[in-house]
């Protein structure tokens, strides 16, 4: 049959593993997808992410390439590598695409949905895919914030020290604040769509724009920290547990 | 201040724990909630429980009994005991309720719901509190079949054998199906409310509606299963991770 290059969707809940890239000795998200792997296809099996979570973080919609020369139909191949996954690991798509995809420098966008619980009692169901935060929050004032970041800029003051990229300069799509629900719940959710992120940059921007919900900054703050370039101007960093990959766009 | 009774509504992820009833040298919801009531209110503490959940079901509204003669301002007790309590753990509310009631005797219904996820892929984030069933379930079928236990009725044959209870009449308020909800997602509720219930008698029904859901049983084998008041005529017991007790009325 010849290898075939695979485009897999990974779903996972990330709060018992050391994120996405494998480490020798510790949980992480590639690490045990590659040992399922190599449990179907064979000794060689690697897969590559596009995007590397932290910890804690989870994911609906990673993807991940793989290549197999394995007579498995591709169809099937969902859930045979599901089957062989813990249970908080789930393979969604598993389809065939040209040789030579670039897994990485071929997203054309990613959505990140980050949960905020804001009711008096911790959210025992939940509390491990969301930040409890109790008290009033100015979602308003979150989102008028939030719709400063819409564009092409220079988020450098967003992404935390350990990104060396020289190039801080990316686009978000939308930065939408969703508060509520009917029964005016408590649960917000932050959606950041862009063309790429810098490390940490969500959680950065949202421990930001809490500090918006909260009062201690207005809204327009956002437009300083983004002129000051420094890591130093913007908000605390969020909790890695409310933070989930929703989707990659091509 | 004298001793007062305070009555707590609990929540629990009870994923990870041993069942609700305090036992040596396991995790149970009693165990450390008694622990943490110890390191607040002294050695003598202790709770008693409205309902003795099984490994593996959560709850959002559990009810215990305590009775202190801490200092402690009622209204600060919730928050107090909850510091104390591992991230899966939360006291949703105490009151202060005359000596003598009896937390088990004196419930005049209970409501729980059991959570089916009929989707594809497994739900990885949800993964441990529903009942993953992929493929089409006649939703309508089980309602069907679930309005043929609302009432009061004789139900040993849906009490799992270690229930040596000799009353096995009970009172169905309500049996609820809620499927798909707006996106038609492929979750499916069913709410069960009673005055009590059997060993294992939620579990036991929800197992028999899907075998109506499956299209194994017509609806109509509800009254043969009631009928027979014999456990082997009713239908498998569901997972215990899919039920929640939501609430305890007095």
């Amino acid at each position: 049959m010849g290898i075939r290059n695979i485009k897999l969707t990974i779903a996972y809940d990330g709060s018992e593993y050391h994120g996405w890239q494998i480490q020798p000795g510790l949980p992480t998200i590639q690490g045990v997808l590659t040992e399922a792997l190599r449990g179907l296809l064979g000794d060689r099996a690697r897969v590559c992410g596009a995007s590397r979570t932290d910890a804690g973080v989870s994911a609906l919609g990673q993807v991940g390439l793989i290549q197999i020369d394995s007579p498995i139909p591709t169809e099937n191949l969902a859930k045979a590598i599901t089957d062989r996954l813990p249970p908080d690991m789930a393979i969604v798509e598993a389809t065939e695409i040209p040789l030579g995809f670039d897994v990485i420098g071929a997203v054309k966008s990613k959505l990140y949905r980050y949960t905020i619980f804001t009711g008096p009692v911790r959210p025992v169901l939940q509390v491990k895919h969301c930040w409890h935060l109790p008290g009033k929050l100015d979602t308003a004032g979150i989102s008028e914030g939030a719709s400063l970041l819409v564009g092409k800029k220079d988020f450098k003051s967003f992404a935390s020290g350990a990104d060396t990229r020289e190039d801080t300069v990316r686009t978000i799509f939308r930065c939408d604040v969703t508060a509520g629900g009917e029964a005016e719940d408590g649960w917000v959710y932050i959606d950041v769509e862009g063309d790429g992120f810098l490390y940490n940059m969500v959680r950065n921007i949202v421990g930001t724009l809490t500090e918006i919900g909260n009062g201690r900054w207005k809204p327009e703050k956002i437009e300083e920290i983004l002129e000051a370039r420094d890591r130093t101007a913007a908000g605390p960093l969020a909790p890695a547990n409310g933070l989930c990959l929703i989707w990659i766009k091509y």
